[in-house]
């Protein structure tokens, strides 16, 4: 039988929920286009179109590719939800599309979700056990069927929600549709990012504050750790975590700073594009380097490069063309394909490189395959050294909470020093930031944010894997002292 | 919140089941094809990929636009089950398209469904009240997630699914795949039809016979009523009902000998083209007319046409051609469409019907406005006399067992005389079939038919309805004492 | 380079043009699907959008498959012509498509054509050598460009139609399109069928008379050999040929009438139901058998067998189901795919069969492998004795003129007696219409029919082929005594 | 009659051939996708299937949606192609997707055009009233049927060539396919950009050079106006312009080197990253500024601001984010959706812009409307002064040769001065690049650029616009001398 498997579920996704006076297709339909750098995999809408109806449209691609000026008109609806998903190899079944809609006896039930559900395989061995089937393998089923077997017999839908997610642990942020009423709920250590905003003739939740600034709206604030929030046209009501917030533990994922939010947003109070420029003056200063020129990587180490210069004095350059015609996956009929889509996407500038020492910025390193092809990419071009300077630590560890970094042996800096890596890379030399480095360029503490997949110490329990702190441990257990209610079903 | 319709089920479907040690997917894919005029809407085929586990391709359209030799390549097993439905208005989603799967704890599970439910709608709503959520609108969903609750603590899969079957009413054939085991079940009336056959290298079930004939083996027999067979490659195991066969009511539909099953199959030990053909004998005999040329309708009259030129000895021809291609439905973008259709679909020969009184034989008239149509244009082509006759007694009251009449106000004949009928299609004179005379044809007892649509008296409880008689529901009663652990979930 | 391919043309196709005060597109579409028999290969529908501009909408597939509302609305117009065209293995570019359409300086042309141009492959050389080129492989495009040519000098458009057809050879029926203006064009020796018929509010041509019957309309009269009529709303032009009537030859295609128009058209002034009710008598008094049972194979050879029952007495009955649903190709995913596809379209019903003497009647014996397995279904099914009737002579010679029948190899009959067929095909006796027997079902003489895939002698000129009658050669010439302006260019 | 409109031509496409020992449709496919930004409207590649046969592939979209593995295995070959087209309005007609193909006496001849000729209305009418005729809107169609027209009784390509370009005016640049033979053509004057180059396993030519640098080749060097070059796997032959080389006028696009080619190009021995870097230093110096951040719009001003920055010394920063996934058209099924696409695009950082005086740069303003929508929202983001920095002179008049710009009232600056385009732009300065500024960056003489739409004075005699010297006019007179020959089909 097909489990789910847990690398498939909300990784690296979008999430959108509107309530508005307007008609929210049109809205939801720019938020996933903004949000398109968090999913390219497929799309979805759900709208309402009665008190306890709900109508769907989903489909595999991008979100222009799924909809059109036809079914965005059978949206037509003052409140919904709009989910992207991220690519993942394999197992794109358009049953797994979110948001996933349920028939209960309240009404039509929607979710979309952005993170993982860290014991979800355990959990769905012991429903099924009970008598429960799944007809997609997400886990974002998973909780909806947990929330809907909650909602059987109460009307106070925050309770539901709250019982269901005892069940549960790991990184998420979720938009939930209960008929007409759209929700926003994130996890308790506020591992995936969430915020809300107020727009023209409403409110909204979304994954990255972009959405309410391209919507002509505003951030009113990011959702608490454990917080609850259900929208209406006219405000907001918030049912925080019942810990109270002092105690509560948070670990705002690091990578969101680092590489994958847009640089415009604002998360938990930082603004991306700041904390990026920071790296790059961090980055300037741990590891400085006698070189002509600074270059890029575009689009992704742009900004960090504008920090390294500043701090630096080395002046900066485009040194590396991008073709912007190739975000997507590139299929070739012939053997050595993989290796000439780096050469594809970028070319580098000879006038700009030859005969100078080149300092390539880039944020992050995970494979090391694509650097190591800039490296010698540019050393072709003419440089004399090139020196190769990440915005980010070594990553060395999986991640468990929604990014899709799996296995220890898929990182190039699992058991090496820098040194060895520079060899790989063939750089002249390789500096990475410090994790101090980027503590102080995020300017929050380190008991703030997960650093897993830098130091393998995680904010939850994962077998095989050492705990953060032990406090979150009793947080958690505290919280999860679940009814023996919950599991009659 | 959308309810399931319970006009949009199962209604006039197709079902088979094979399980052979050579690769099932051609076969199933041939059968689907053979049984297609049960249902055009859409096509489907799930197949074991492992012990345990279960792959589907399904689609809207006909069963070769649904399936290719790729996709055909990739369904590869040795069992599965397969389904085609018939074109209902609305509602044709692609979450409805069957064999539906869910994947539980003992494994994936595939249900196929020809058949209705009659208590569904209240069924679903009580289900839902205990926290059960669906994502489909189809009864076939409710019927395989009571299964899948019952299978969860047993390995008696037989048992569960009895279990589950104490909970629904109606007329049904399922094709059921647990893992890769098949099996066939039966309603406990026999309402729809389920045949068991031997194919080259296997086992089959199957809607009609016709399929085994066509795949170059052949019936083994009918199921009986209530019967539940699991298959093997060398052979098969009977669950029978636990009523004796000698208590046990049947309740045949007489529609699929009248209209629905192709004329070579054989349905409970009977011939449907045998059956067709007495039906014209004995119309001939019952309505008899001074007349110069048979015609049938074609393609459906056509056999009964023979059996009435049989006895009344007036000449049998072709006289109304029709278009073969126009099979499907036929968008206009003018304004009176509908009107063109038959005459798109029929076309009048001319020298055949000038100046000739000649009698029209068609199987049955349910709303009449395609008869009227036809009436008009043979007169108009010449005839002297229109002279109808119908080879099935007058429809006047709704079927609940899955074919597609729901309304009293459809039928053309509520309420009216066989003259009133003949006025209204314009035609010279007008005669049905008695439901004696049909009883007769079928050479079975009555009271082992269905003929809730001629007589409206059913075999069931119908909330509104005449049951046809006493026993059957105390027997039904006594089938269904369900234990209470049943609704534990 | 790639050369036309005469095997590629106009064969089997079905035409239609149309002049209305109503909008055009509704009634050609309409036109295309009641002549769907004629070509399911592609279709296509080019309709003026000004007095001198032509809008097309063209597409591979079944009518239905290539034409929906909304492409159905862009169409409006008052003139159109439309085109089906058969199915031939490969070539199916889009490129060839009809109506092709050419944009000149008298206004768009559009042209659409049934039939074959013998000389086409020589012709295109020499216009290559010219400096001409194509874009398509069709010999219609050679004929369009051909006739373009002509028009440039000159408002007299039947003058350049002439001129251009001079240089042409075949058999051929043309819906041709000057900016808004409609022509038909039927061959010298009226080989292929084209009719002129009265529709409301307007005028057609159409490959057979069965479109006006079914549009409402009716036949007014057969197109003369060689002769150009241009349509208007209120009435027609006739451009008769320059030789006059009594001088012409005539060699209407035997084919069309034996099986490849519908039954309910009449081709010069012949109804093709009638003739293959005669032809079923003549066979039946040329090929008695005493037998039980008379079954034809449906659906081509019902008529006939109508006409051998009255004459032979032996009842007819209906003893081969066929699946209406397999009128397409037939894909399947294993090895012996061509050997399913008979016994998936056509199954016998034991009841009728088992124990009798069965006569089995069909319109012709092309290639023989289905009729062999018909012959071994039927005596599997229980048959006695299989005695086959063929309602055509023995097809012995290729057809030149549009019919899909091209090298002598591929006839059962080539060289050999009825008794070497009879026995290749499995049957205890075969009985062919004799050649005098189909010219008196016809009730036309000899000389007015081309006999060509029959005996051997064409009425054209064919390289390596034998000619029917000198006269023709002789007022062939003499009609093609081209102006040497023609080849100017 | 629809005539080919000439501003649907040959525009801003990218054309490329090669010829190679190894399979060449890979590397077609690729310089097709290293070219997307010249075109994204169609794609399409021609290979040679034989030595006298062509095969293509072409479809409306981006390259990676018309082509995949499966149709770039059936182009294998040593020979070919491509073409991508940019998105006009309308027209995108299949039947104009390039590289068209024609069947010719001498085998398939393909072309791929990128410009516009000049006399393409008044030429093709004159060939259409001697019975040409077409079956697209392109003038690629009119040069390719030309040019076969003189292959007929020759087997000296190059003359063919020459004497069919004689008939026609304008810049263009060619692929021509003969059979197996690939041939590059640039107009006589050097108006539009090709190269040659070498890459591993062949030669190729292709509008930019980047081309060869990411297929791991190099730039051999430009072709010289008016030159032919046909390909050979080993090496190529130069056919140069009759006219020698000094008395040739040459006409560079300046728009190439502005705007519309990659920077990391060379375009006539220019690399376009450094003329863009020198005209951001020209520019500081010409409209120098007190400012505290200078902004590139994204993508396109990135370049100009680093040479902005490099004089003024006023640091750069980016501050507009830029959606990479909206690249493409924005369909909003809602008023006012244009208004929304500026925004859905660009994002203002607003740490980086608040209490700031920013400059922007952006390469050039045609209409102005986004410029204004940026203005606005860099003003909204807290800027206190807004300062535009143009590095491109005003646009004034239309260009005649392949760049979509068209009519003199689309240009903002048309008759308005720089505070007036500053109003209307709502910009606190403006300071647009001056001519000689933009010569000087350059590095060439004016005299060698087409400067057309900056002086409404064009390089070819234009009806209704000033020529921009009597000598071009002789040699053009002199060159086109054409034989009487040429126009007698």
């Amino acid at each position: 039988m097909k489990k789910m498997d847990p690398d498939k579920a909300g990784h690296k996704c979008g999430v959108v929920g509107i309530i508005s006076s307007n008609n929210v297709a049109p809205e939801l339909y720019a938020s996933l286009r903004i949000m398109q750098h968090r999913g390219q995999n497929s799309a979805g809408i759900a709208v309402s179109s009665s008190e306890e109806t709900i109508k769907a449209v989903r489909g595999l691609g991008l979100a222009h590719e799924v909809f059109n000026a036809e079914n965005l008109s059978s949206l037509s609806s003052h409140s919904g939800i709009g989910h992207v998903r991220y690519p993942t190899t394999g197992d794109d079944m358009i049953e797994n599309v979110q948001p996933l809609v349920l028939r209960s006896a309240v009404g039509d039930v929607a979710l979309g979700h952005n993170g993982d559900i860290v014991n979800s395989g355990a959990l769905r061995d012991r429903l099924e056990n009970l008598g429960w089937a799944f007809f997609s393998t997400t886990d974002t089923e998973l909780v909806l069927r947990l929330i809907v077997n909650e909602l059987r017999d109460m009307n106070d839908p925050v309770r539901a929600i709250r019982n269901a997610l005892k069940l549960v642990e790991g990184g998420y942020a979720f938009t939930l549709m209960i008929g007409s009423r759209v929700f926003g709920i994130r996890d308790p250590l506020g591992i995936r990012p969430l915020a809300l905003g107020k727009i023209p003739g409403g409110y909204a939740v979304a994954s990255e504050s972009v959405v309410f600034d391209m919507l002509d709206g505003q951030l009113v604030r990011d959702f608490y750790p454990g917080e609850i929030i259900e929208l209406t046209s006219e405000g907001y009501m918030s049912y925080p975590s019942p810990l109270s917030p002092e105690k509560s533990e948070r670990a705002s994922c690091m990578f969101e700073y680092v590489y994958f939010a847009r640089p415009d947003s604002v998360i938990d109070g930082k603004s991306v594009f700041e904390v990026r420029r920071n790296i790059g003056r961090v980055l300037a200063r741990e590891h400085p380097v006698e070189a002509d020129v600074v270059i890029p990587v575009p689009d992704s180490g742009r900004t960090h490069a504008i920090g390294y210069c500043e701090v630096s004095g080395i002046p900066l350059s485009e040194g590396l063309m991008k073709n912007r015609f190739i975000e997507r996956t590139f299929i070739m009929p012939e053997q050595g394909a993989r290796e000439n889509t780096v050469s594809l996407k970028l070319n580098p500038l000879r006038s700009v490189i030859s005969g100078k020492r080149v300092v390539i910025i880039d944020d992050s390193i995970v494979r090391g395959t694509t650097m190591r092809k800039i490296v010698q990419m540019v050393r072709k071009a003419g440089a004399t050294e090139v020196h190769v300077r990440i915005g980010c630590p070594m990553i060395v560890a999986p991640c468990y909470y929604g990014v899709d970094m799996k296995t220890r042996d898929q990182f190039i800096a699992t058991g090496k020093t820098e040194e060895e890596v520079a060899r790989e890379i063939t750089a002249d030399s390789l500096g990475y930031l410090s994790i101090n480095g980027l503590v102080e360029a995020l300017g929050m503490k380190s008991s703030e944010l997960c650093l897993g997949c830098l130091t393998a110490e995680y904010p939850t329990r994962i077998p095989g894997e050492r705990m953060r702190f032990q406090r979150s441990l009793e947080s958690f257990q505290e919280m999860r002292s679940a009814s023996p209610q919950i599991m009659r079903k």
